[in-house]
Formats: structure tokens, C-alpha cells, sequence
């Protein structure tokens, strides 16, 4: 029996050996290639950041310590995550041309300035980001109110100047100060700040998480697919699957501050426990949050069906976000 | 001889007396005229802001004690100088339509995020603001820094939704990112604050008002003058008004903060004396500032030639500037 079964069992075992070998080669792939995207789409990104922060310095009327702090936020090191959102949005819905950069970018000052006014100490009082001191502990926290209030405005201002159509362009501004105002990313922090040490309920907790992180995400796609000029269609296809990862973003964030390493993270973890900040675990628990995360997942792979090969990488980015440790 | 002098000294003096009734009541009526003006556009604008802090609160997405913190800003009281100029430089350049009224209102959210973002601890640590506490003291330091970047933002969702052509939207975007971004107001801000307790060259000094103030004030005019369509000449001779009296409403900031009442301030006056600011009273001297003031304010009168009388308020309004209170 045994005779008769080794056979069979090395064909089995082969077999096996093959398909895992088969399978780890095109995660390898699936990974190599995403990471060549992401690393191809950050260095512009990057350059266009860096030439619009080495204009600042040269300008006479911004003052230098200004264009410093500015400077100093932008380039620390931020994975581009929100511009590259929008690039890929806009390939998947069909754009070629090259003037979504500026307009991509742009979201990138949005967000650095959020983590600026994040960081105060009125606000998360945080003296780490990205293993560097936070805007205010390097440039004191007048300059960094107005680092992060200069970023802000600048946004817009170099949207208005994008090589591109003006109703498309009003509409990325209208997209982009929805998702990042008071029903948006700044709802969120608002909410966030005062629900902090409270216990919040499911509801409060989805509106913080939606709003706070979620909703830039969301207008990071939106603007992709806008630029594009996408069809009413594909432009609610595209809003489905930034919500679902906007959302499962936040969450895996709140899994990371729990389990990772603060060399991963950039920052120390645990921290939202001790600002007694609700996150999915802590009111989930880290199980019922990996579940919802995965099903979020899942979800926006969902909506990005009919979109054919031009969606892969954000296929890709939305299976990263379930594998990433930081 | 006196006797025959009698009835023409009669004369003169009825001739002066005469003269005098005739100026005051010339003066009186243009200052009539301009507080009917000042009144009608303030209401106008007024009654803009309060349906959108109306719209805001009942806003779902919109958490209601950060719109509670951004209605309290916002319906402080301003004189809403900024907008009503806008609505004047857009009537002056010919301009006709009701188009005008978000775009002009949108500048007070600018200005009003200014002002809390300046008030903070960390910036000018202001307890009063238009006898009032500033936002910070009413509604904490976490939500007055929201409620300030929340108005920043939502300034620019403002004009994006606004009723004229995607061209114009566009440069008014332009326009005032860039006079109240780093090479603006935010700019003049950070360098009254990097030069605080120090003394500033005059070069330094002009700097910072022509950028903590007068870039707004400039823009504003500007912004009024793209909305009507200007042609290049109009808008360049608007723009040196603007620059002219927003200058000179610093200048003359800086007289009443020596001169004025805290009743007429709404905030305590010798301020900028006891923070160490850096001055027009404090490098020129009183009197200096005055002729100063005099002098940008006749000269900003000279660039409205050929504008004829549909610049009457713009006139009234930079004569005001001299006979202010507060």
C-alpha cells in the first residue's frame, strides 16, 4: 500500500511543490511589479514636490524659514500614497496625458499639512514623524501653523495653474476642498479630538474613520477619474472602491499602531491607546478589525470589475494595504 | 473805516459761514453716501455668510460644534471690508451682475481664518478679539485651529461652485491663493512673527504689511476686477489702488493700536507696543506715519482716474481709511 501510494504522494508532493512555487512567483511578480509602479509614479511625484519647494525658496516674497518648514514636512519622507491614488484613478479610467501630476501633487500638500496641524501640541501633541522630529519640535509651532496653512492654500493655487481644461479643474478644487473641509478630513480630526477619552460608538467611530482619513482617499480617486473625464459610471465605480479602501486604510492603521514596531511605523506604536483614541480594535478587537479590513478589501476589488487590465495596479494597492507593516 | 468795513466782514463771514455749511453738508452727504453703501454691501454679504454657517450646522457630514466654532469667527462682527471692496472694484470696472457675492464673500472666510490662526497661543496669544474671546477661548485650541482650516478650505469650495465662467473662477482661485498663501498673507504673517521683539530695517517692515495686509486687501480688489472682466490697463490701475490702501489700512492699524480706545478696538490698543511688534509708529514715529498714511491714500486716489464715478465708493472708501476709529 505504502509501495503503491509513495508514487501517487510525490506526484502529490510535486504537484504541491510547483503550485507553491508557481504561486510565490507571481505574488513575487504581482509585488515586483506594483512596487516598480509605486517607485516609478513616488519619483515624479517627488520631482514635481521638490521643484515646486526649491521655486519657494528662490521666490523673494516667501520668506525662507517659511519655505524651510514647508519644505521640511514635504520631503520627509511620505510614501505619496493619496497622489499616487489619483495617477492610478486616472489611468484606470482611461487618462494618458501628463497633466495630472501637478494636480496629484497637490493632494500630497493637503495631507502634509493635516499631519502639521495633526502633530500640535493643541492637537495629538506628537513629537515623531517618520523617525524625524514633527514640524513644530524642528521649527517651533507658529511656523508650523503657518507651514501647514501655506501648503494648504498653496494646493489650490498650483491646481489653477495645471495645464488642463478649467471645468475639469473646478471640479478637482471642488473635489478636493469637499473631501478635505469640515465634511471631510477636517470633520474628522474635529470629531476625533473630541470624542478623545470617550468612548465612541460604532456610528461616531465609522463617521471618524470615514472622514478623517477616508475622505481624502475618496477625493484622491474622485480627482483621478474627474482629470480623466470619466464617464458618471465609472466615476461611481471608482468613488465605491476609494470609500472601501479608504476605510479599510484607516483600519489596518489602527491594527498597525497595535502590533507593529515603532522602526516599522516611524513613530511610537500604541499611542492611540494611550491618547485613549477609538480605533477598530479597540472597539472590534484586532480579530473582528483583520476581518473588516479583508472584507473592505475585497470589496473595492469588487467595484473595480469592467475596468479590465488599466485597474491592476490599483488592484495591487488595494491588496497591499492588508499586507503593508507600515 | 470800521464803518464801512462792517458790511464787508458781514459779507466774508456769511460768505465763510455759507461755505463751511455747504462743505460739511458735502461732507456729511458722502459720508452718507458711503455708510449707505458700506451698509447695503455689509448686508449683503452678511446675510451670504449666515446661510452658509446656516447650511453648515445642518450639514450631516459637518460635526456641529465645528460649525458652531466657525459661525462664532465668522459672525463676530467684522466690517467685512474685504468682500465690500471686491463688490467696489467690480462695480468700478463695469461689472453688473450678482456673480460677485460668493466669490467676494469667500474672501471674509479667508480673512476670518487669519485672524483665529493669529490669535492662537502660539502666534499673537490674543484673549479678545472685536470684544469678544478670541475662538481659541471659547471653543479650545484643537477646534480653533480646525475651525480655521476648515474656513480656509471652504473658501475655495466656494468658488468653485460659483455661477460664472470656469475661466474667471479659476484666476479668482489663483488670485487668492496667492495673496493669502506663503507669498502673501501667510508670508507677512511669519515674518512679523520670526521679527517679533527685534527691530525690523524699514525694508523689512514694509514687507511684512504689505503681505500680512495689504496682499488681501490687493487681491481683493483684483479679484472684484477678473469677475468684471477688466481690461489689462483697468485691472493694473485697480491693482495700484489696492496696493496703495492696503498699505495704507495697515499704517493706519498701527496709528490706532497707539491711539485708539479698547472700546473703539474691540481688543486691548498698545499691544503691538507691549509684544514687541515691529511698526509704522514704532521705525517712523507718529506723525511720519500719519503723512505717510495721507500720502499712499491720495495716491491711491489718483490711480482711480478715468474710472469716472462708478469708483465713488472705491474713493470714499480710501478717504475713510484715513478718518477711522477701529
Amino acid at each position: 500500500m505504502f509501495g503503491k501510494t509513495y508514487p501517487k504522494q510525490a506526484k502529490t508532493r510535486m504537484f504541491f511543490v510547483y503550485y507553491i512555487a508557481v504561486y510565490f512567483t507571481c505574488i513575487n511578480k504581482s509585488n515586483m511589479n506594483l512596487n516598480n509602479y509605486l517607485k516609478e509614479k513616488r519619483k515624479l511625484v517627488d520631482s514635481f514636490l521638490k521643484k515646486y519647494i526649491s521655486a519657494k525658496k528662490r521666490r523673494k516674497d516667501c520668506p525662507k524659514h517659511l519655505a524651510e518648514a514647508m519644505g521640511y514636512a514635504l520631503t520627509a519622507g511620505g510614501k505619496r500614497v493619496r497622489p499616487i491614488l489619483a495617477i492610478a484613478s486616472y489611468e484606470a479610467a482611461g487618462g494618458t496625458a501628463e497633466s495630472i501630476l501637478p494636480v496629484a501633487s497637490s493632494i500630497e500638500l493637503i495631507h502634509t499639512y493635516s499631519l502639521i496641524h495633526d502633530d500640535l501640541p493643541a492637537m495629538d501633541n506628537d513629537d515623531l514623524r517618520r523617525n524625524k522630529p514633527t514640524t513644530h519640535r524642528a521649527f517651533g509651532e507658529a511656523e508650523a501653523i503657518l507651514a501647514g496653512d501655506a501648503l494648504l492654500t498653496d494646493a489650490f493655487n498650483i491646481i489653477s495653474e495645471a495645464d488642463a481644461k478649467p471645468t475639469l479643474l473646478l471640479k478637482v478644487i471642488n473635489e478636493l476642498s469637499y473631501g478635505s473641509g469640515p465634511e471631510g478630513m477636517v470633520g474628522g480630526q474635529s470629531m476625533d479630538i473630541l470624542l478623545e477619552g470617550k468612548k465612541a460608538d460604532k456610528k461616531r467611530l465609522l463617521y471618524i474613520h470615514t472622514h478623517k482619513t477616508g475622505a481624502l482617499i475618496r477625493a484622491s480617486i474622485r480627482i483621478g477619474a474627474i482629470m480623466a473625464n470619466a464617464s458618471p459610471a465609472k466615476l461611481e465605480a471608482l468613488t465605491d472602491y476609494g470609500e472601501k479602501i479608504g476605510l479599510a486604510f484607516q483600519v489596518t492603521d489602527d491594527i498597525l499602531d497595535v502590533t507593529g514596531t515603532m522602526e516599522e511605523m516611524g513613530k511610537p506604536t500604541g499611542s492611540d491607546n494611550s491618547k485613549g483614541k477609538n480605533t477598530y480594535p479597540s472597539i472590534f478587537g484586532l480579530d473582528e478589525s483583520r476581518k473588516i479590513a479583508k472584507k473592505l478589501v475585497n470589496d473595492s476589488l469588487k467595484a473595480l470589475n469592467g475596468f479590465g487590465k488599466k485597474a491592476g495596479p490599483l488592484e495591487e494597492i488595494a491588496k497591499y494595504i492588508l499586507a503593508r507593516r507600515n
